[in-house]
């Protein structure tokens, strides 16, 4: 049971619309906080997108994220599940990221982390682009290398960019993998499509052991089928969840750099994420939520609503029934 | 055979962008118009959204649903049915709601339906918000309780908001069944998802007999089969069909207040109106298009292509083949 | 000299986009909070809209403003003043308001404004529709009427609206000399435009003392002439600054809810607030900001550097040099 | 005095944003109603597009235009003359153009104006691309030339485009001229800038004597000073005035397909409309409203904000007082 | 194997937002460039709108094609073909249409055409209305009637329209049949749909043998199916492929100016597409992509894609593996 | 007299919406095409925002700036001045910057620079964030320090950010003037306004003798004679123009990471320059176009009228007159 000032507030109380938005209207609990050691799941931010190659705007992410979070109530209505009381939740801030230098930023953001794990925090990241998982995998990793499954329309795999680049929003997992950060035995891609440069780093999937779901394979099974295997896959060992939003068909979700049309609808979307159910999660983010490009905030909204299923599980993972 | 004074006018005479819009580009003809008895099935706009309790907008979906309406034209393209050559249809303006006193709309609001009621004429109604339905159904349901077909994300059936408020959009579903205006045996609600504070509605619905159909049953079966045992619930009983239009996935309806991702799609959407037939409609609404939040209008477009399904049920109603 | 616990964070510490968004990134310190008493001006917002006759919006303002006040940064680029050196400001959060309620809601506001004031603390209110002005002034001016500098293109100055409804936001003011809580003979309007009704608010202007610069009258003098006399007019006694966005020209100010065209630049609108030095803020609030009418954020961005202004004078009439 | 049956619905009595939307929320007078005898001054859509160069829209000029003029309440807050007391004003509703035949266009317009003009009423026309005024004109002219007063950024006086086509928005008032409809000599063009294909059409104007007034020209000078010239160019006799929105800078004007940076902001676009007091206006229109390319409609409700300072104006010059 | 001179600049080298936007990034050659008769299939724009009766925009469509096809990588990431590396493939540039005159600018899109396919090369185009694919027919049809395959809500198999006008986005098809140009018998529509006018259209594709899968059909079966059956009905012999990007629900593709609800999904729209395989396409199109009803480009978007596989088909049926 | 092979195409000929979009539709010749020699003047792209520490965008600023430039036509309206007939002018294409790698992307920008310079022409830029002027700078000033007439709301002369980070969008002047590419006795910075960190680039203007013109003393003052002192400071020496659009109010030119309020007019923005005549211009660029943050384009568009004006004032520079 948790504690109540972990509790959100209630928009029976404070409308939706109103107060200072923090994540699922949590309480916000800074690094320093002395409320830290109790906090169980940590919500936290990335607001960076310096390893964006084509349409820049996930560092406005994190904060339409809260915004739209708002609209988030206690209880998920398909399985009933409600993880506030279940574990003690809280929303970290921001990691503050340094707009102008890719290195620099990533040891800020692996730092960071560093403190999360040592606190003993879950940590759920709203991003960002996706060469945040790449730092936050650096601080999660320090036991061995993590399983993973990955939601998302690009495989993030390629060698390097622009004649040798390293770090860029297409190369986290393989930098990752290069690292040992990654068991890519245990590594399942799920959504693959879109027109691609080569298959440079399909082939790459291949010789490490990548499995690779495309977009054909998974609309010609059902999600419960494609999630058992990824289950499998990972198995009962400790695993990362990567979910890029651009895993979601773009008219769901038009708020991204890199889309990629003929994607999952909403309700797949958030179908995968609640059939995560039994899988061993010590983190877990949702990036590449870009808002200039949908200034309604539609897709930061299915961005929560996702980031709230895979909460439920990480919740129901900790205190299983 | 419909008057012909009361056919809409074509886009081969007059370009849908072109005139002043009314429902449909059906004739104006206020209450106390001569005409008004000749009025079989009459489109009535409530701009009022004084039961929002999370964004607002709604008191700009008539104007708005009319503009759209234009590009709707004479017959339905699946069924064939040509509902203004069956019955007389006018636009009979809107309702005046009072913006700033909640009693007093309702009052106006259950008012304007009596007339209509005793003029003979079938509502089918573009709202504002759902709190709308609660005045109509005063006035729908003197000769006693109908039976409801519901679309939509949430049960509308909770008790109270704020400390003790009884009358928002959240509401107006356990207010009318308290009223007597509703048979709760013979009330079906399709599609209910999302995060919910609590389950207070949903035990409310169980101890009173509302059927609720959760997305993921719909979504397990197909809309035929759904429809199927709404049209039983109500039986061959006057009937009353509320259609949220957040019922609908935002991906395709997204200028609605709250809500919920996951939902149906514009074909399942559209079916399932189409699947009305043969239920004993006495008055129909579509609420809950907020412009504001879709400036494009594709959501009130939307809208009226529902509204034209329902349309033609009630003209196929009042005259069978 | 103010306590570094209530500087803001700095754009070059955490970037402007990061972090939660407190009002010009100050810390949030609630009524039970201990701070409280270390407080001085207290940035408040209220989230309602309830008095709206026209286009709603308004209740998402303060989220929007708070977003948009991210890019202030410490001094006056014109004048040099660093007000957060000063004084001792924190964002004290929302007043919850009960969205179908309009009295309740009022009292609400109140209510909370009773204990800012007990706290010894001058509110800087981000609205919120123009209603809003008339509860905080119930609670501002429990020593006396107070005077006012009213910048707007209305008068809220009306009777009553929809066949004798007391409150809405073109009501407030007419409330409020009614209740004693303004002096009209220290009360000045600047800026009134538009097409009217009728002449009746300006009858009763006449009738009571007060002073309308209608915009002709403005747009001949220069704001500085404008407000030499604005000052004039209110003298040294307390004063209350009521600032509706809908003052400055819609081009530059889209988001709210009832404009009106030939209004002042946005150059003018810091100018008119610049120019409030010397006068006795006892409060003041800048209303009106509709963030679904402007989802880019222009509307709130002026809307802060207004803030922003008025700020400078109220920090520098609290310690004058 | 005119008659009540021609006063606009009141926002005190129905919400602006309720109703069927009529110009001004007038009533709709159709020609062949027994009322279009009574009316005095009739508002006109010409939903027409075909002559635009560049971005088409303004077919959808009328309907946005009477949506947003439901916000122009009675009364002139500057001069407080109330135009719809004065004299008997109707919507005509729409000409019904041909959007794929100019030429049978332009027939049906000036079709539509021989018949208004018969009924002794003078139009006010909300267009439409400028190629709209020149069936007009036909209708206009049968007794001779008129004098114009133009305000725009182009001359519109182009010879033909695209290797010889005749009629375009850039030509009507070369062939206005060519066709004896006006007297250049009483024809001054004010507000005529950006950059230009070549002189051409300045030449002809300097040859046939067209007052043109850059908008240099404009900026040294005031508006009053301006229009004084203008009136006194085409003095006493009967005139049209014919206003190009983007006349206007972009900023207060945005949805129009051709603009034009550097011209007068909302206050001038008002000042000179109010400054025609005296001419002898036999017809009007505000043209190039072009909605695709400004949904919010903040170009229509400054387009009808003209619009009424022009009613103002040619209401009292049919009871001069 | 193509000639390197044809093939698109790479991401990898430039960043996708970066240069001059050609279809495909692919180098732009002029019908008079010598290095035309390499060319084997030219993407050609067609940038005119003249046959819209609702809302017109298309004219803007290849410009906005363009820009977003630059996230158009060089392989299929579903079928592995890379069609730049197979054939020839160059930006022949936009026929130059005049938008004040419908027959003229026919007349010019077939002279384009004729010497496109003087020339030996495939077009693949980007319109432009639906009207246009009657000039290009006029081209490619002078060998004999070809056969069609067409993706649409809408028959465009109108006899006129507005009392007779020929011409327009509804009725090119009806021409094309009378004209010769097109073999009834060999021609499929496909996603037929929306409310009608009236059954004249239909009645007349019964008449000559037009075959039409509305989308009741096409939903109720699968793409493999329906295509199969396409396939069949054109047979061997030389085919047309008309898209018309409202064959798509509104919620993929909002930017177009006629949308019907309840079409395919984006991936439905992507599998008809590469299911042309085997069909022998002497040309393409792509129409209707109305960029002032979708700024964000998402229906561009979704309509290269489109193209691309389109291009992937035509390419592999130039040179058969 | 120029070539006519560098004219530009008539919006007479080719309709301004259709075309590949070349900057003001000139010919593009990349830097290994054998007309470069005859280049005087070349508009180059600098796709580029990795500077930016508020909100990205800029690297889309080229595409977007040559698409409205379209729009521009051959002569200068208010001068008259047909800069396209006086010198060869060329759109260059764009500098391939490397997204992910600061110190890179300015190597490759300079290089680029330098080979322009080499070829004799005169770089006219369209940018890019405001960091992209210090890699042009260091090739264009390689025979000693250049003069600068700087229009923004910010110096651009801090220190470093971010704890030390040297190279962002906020001290390229600070680099410049360190790196002794410019002569800080001969800069001059106009418009400077908004809320400021501290005082510390101002002290360092101070102290190395840049003249400061805040946007209070340049309202005071006319724009004539502002840029007559701005003249006055730079001289008859080589000078370089840098034109940030966020010099101009937002109202007018939304599009950018950082705008301030209360900034100049569209027309003013035109003026200033406009009155660069008679300035040895060795380069300008036009900088901070973002285009996320304004989809319509408007920014865009008044971007390059001032470019145009700028390329007036260079052409008339090189053949006087």
């Amino acid at each position: 049971m948790s504690d109540p000032f972990f509790h959100p507030v209630s928009g029976f109380d404070l409308p939706r619309f109103a107060g200072v938005p923090t994540f699922m209207r949590l309480p916000h609990v800074t690094l320093d906080d002395p409320r830290l050691k109790d906090v169980q799941v940590g919500l936290i931010g990335v607001p960076w997108d310096s390893g964006t190659t084509n349409r820049p705007g996930p560092r406005h992410g994190p904060r339409q994220l809260r915004d739209m979070s708002t609209m988030i109530r206690a209880q998920n209505g398909a399985t009933g599940v409600r993880p506030f009381e279940i574990v003690n939740c809280a929303d970290l801030g921001d990691v503050p990221p340094n707009p102008a230098d890719i290195i620099d930023s990533m040891t800020r953001i692996t730092s960071f982390y560093d403190k999360v794990v040592a606190a003993g925090i879950t940590p759920l990241t709203a991003g960002g682009d996706h060469l945040s998982s790449l730092p936050i995998l650096r601080a999660l990793a320090r036991s061995g290398p993590l399983g993973m499954i990955h939601f998302d329309s690009h495989t993030d795999l390629f060698k390097d960019y622009f004649g040798g680049t390293q770090y860029t929003h297409g190369t986290p997992f393989r930098r990752a993998i290069e690292e040992g950060l990654l068991d890519p035995k245990r590594v399942v891609q799920i959504g693959i499509r879109g027109t691609a440069y080569d298959s440079e780093d399909r082939e790459f999937a291949d010789a490490v052991g990548v499995r690779i779901i495309p977009i054909e394979e998974f609309h010609a099974r059902s999600p419960q089928d494609v999630m058992s295997e990824a289950r499998e896959i990972v198995g009962t060992a400790p695993t990362y969840v990567s979910y890029d939003i651009d895993f979601v068909d773009p008219a769901f979700a038009p708020g991204t750099g890199t889309p990629e049309v003929g994607g999952p609808n909403s309700y797949e979307a958030l179908m995968v994420a609640r059939l995560l159910n039994g899988v061993d999660i010590v983190g877990a983010d949702l990036v590449e939520v870009s808002p200039p490009f949908d200034s309604s905030g539609a897709t930061a909204f299915l961005g929560v609503s996702i980031i709230f299923e895979m909460l439920c599980n990480i919740a129901a993972g900790i205190y299983p029934e």
